[in-house]
């Protein structure tokens, strides 16, 4: 049997990839190479047990040429569904992203799991499904959700296929909903952001918003290993889970600080206006991970940990120390 | 000002144009007469204030030209939207029918929107996105949502949609979560069905699970009336509203008998066995109706009552009497 990656040549499906080998499973990777890259995947290579083709996971017949061309080791039984566009502005801007990228991969991959007898599907949701519910507690169970960004409404857009499917013929179905996860290969996001800023002008950085605005944030690694046990102890048909960090967050003028003080230690810290940076991007929440936590996970790092190894990784990734 | 609604020839949009024309309102209808009929809005062209094109609201270009056609009697402010396929069976088979018809409609009348200026969104939802909650009660906030049909999941996809489109441009956005709903001119439905069935056999009618699965039952008429309700006396940005019955439901034997009774009377009825009708079918909720309760709304006629006057209506639609 193999496990389909969709989406694993990019910032999490790298890591994923690289953890689920480790497993001793077989491997399949469809990515569009758009993030991703095929170099990220050189050392999982090595291991003979995976393949990485170049395809467009919303497209069914992209799909079913990667069955085809997929002959060993076997029957692929498992989907693991990375695929999106992580890039919420652009969403914003253009609802066509979002909705092929991130809607139209869910789509395409469950009617290829019909078609082939895959029963099992492990989704990349987000936290952004749950849209601005001011000071509420984000368990998984909250409502309503009413997500304020085109790319949490695809991804919400996205559970619903998949609870569907899942009355239709899946076996399990499992939604992890993530947090800001930092790490590497980092494609995106505020860290890479600031980096490659503070290496045109390494005298200052221009942040958005007044600093203040709280996120949490999760290293990649413990991502991946939450993401694994959550498939290996839980047996529950359809799941939304929490992922996240256990602290409240931290702000982002302390990141703003940390990645100065590694890439341009003494460089000023201008800050504009305001909570938020850009439309759709929630402020400050709260996220419950009392459920994995209830499954024996804790994340090695905090929100301040991850982002200063991330920072550190980013910046050799960037050539920027 | 003028409205444009979308599956405006269809079963509910039928009634919400003539509910609109009475208050006064300019209509344009876009609808593909997929269900819908031209025929069933007669009365209301000769009100003067109603267009209505034939076009598929999926494909932004036809919305494009359904704007262009409507040069009087001014500017599209707002939007109805319920076009969506209502054969839950048939999205089961196969599931593009609701992509395109319930989920890319609500994307591209979207769109639309955003481009004319259009900022206000009423849009037919359902109970279905609710999924199977098993006995909990269903209030407008209750989680999680895990749709278990591709129509319900292509609802509360067109929700998600939506308040992300609210958080962009809309001024205000209303999803209506639908019960079920009966009346004339019935273009689905199990009344239909049964109806349509006793006319070919009048000695018999064979009815799918042991006819003690329950649900609520709606009059359109009554519908019309919450809806415009909600329209005029709330003014929330964004907001999730269930409709229906305050009752707690009827059983399927109840509706079958009431049929046989007006239609065949003295034909037996047979049941087959379970609970479950068919796959994605959500046999017994309770749906919570306190919301609209407290905006001083209260329907006419209870479930029991809806379902006889529309055997009576729908028999008369089908020479069955």
């Amino acid at each position: 049997v193999a496990i389909l990656v969709a989406g694993g040549a990019g910032f999490v499906g790298t890591s994923l990839v690289n953890g689920l080998l480790a497993r001793g499973n077989s491997i399949i990777v469809i990515d569009n190479f758009a993030r991703g890259a095929d170099s990220n995947l050189e050392d999982g290579k090595r291991s003979g047990r995976l393949q990485v083709v170049e395809g467009d996971a919303a497209d069914l017949a992209s799909l079913r040429a990667v069955v085809r061309q997929h002959v060993e080791p076997g029957k692929i039984t498992e989907v693991w569904h990375l695929a999106a566009n992580s890039d919420i502005p652009a969403g914003i801007a253009d609802a066509r992203i979002d909705l092929q990228d991130t809607f139209m991969t869910t789509f395409s991959l469950l009617e290829l799991m019909q078609e082939i007898d895959a029963r099992r599907m492990f989704f990349a949701s987000s936290s952004a499904i749950y849209g601005d519910l001011g000071r509420r507690i984000l368990t998984e169970d909250v409502g309503p959700l009413f997500p304020i960004s085109n790319y949490g409404a695809m991804k919400l857009a996205s559970e619903a296929l998949i609870t569907a499917a899942a009355e239709k013929f899946l076996e399990r179905a499992v939604l992890f909903r993530f947090p800001n996860v930092v790490g590497v290969p980092a494609t995106h996001g505020v860290l890479l952001d600031f980096i490659r800023r503070l290496k045109v002008d390494r005298t200052r950085l221009k942040v958005l918003g007044d600093g203040t605005q709280q996120k949490s944030y999760l290293h990649v690694s413990d991502l991946i290993e939450a993401m694994l046990l959550v498939e290996a102890s839980s047996s529950v048909k359809v799941e939304a889970i929490n992922i996240g960090p256990t602290d409240q967050g931290i702000t982002v003028r302390q990141i703003a600080e940390e990645t100065v003080s590694v890439v341009a230690p003494g460089a000023s810290i201008e800050f504009g206006q305001g909570t938020k940076g850009w439309v759709g991007h929630v402020p400050r929440f709260e996220y419950s991970t009392a459920k994995i936590q209830n499954l024996g996970w804790k994340p090695a790092l905090d929100s301040l940990g991850a982002i200063r190894l991330a920072v550190r990784q980013i910046a050799e990734q960037e050539n920027a120390i």
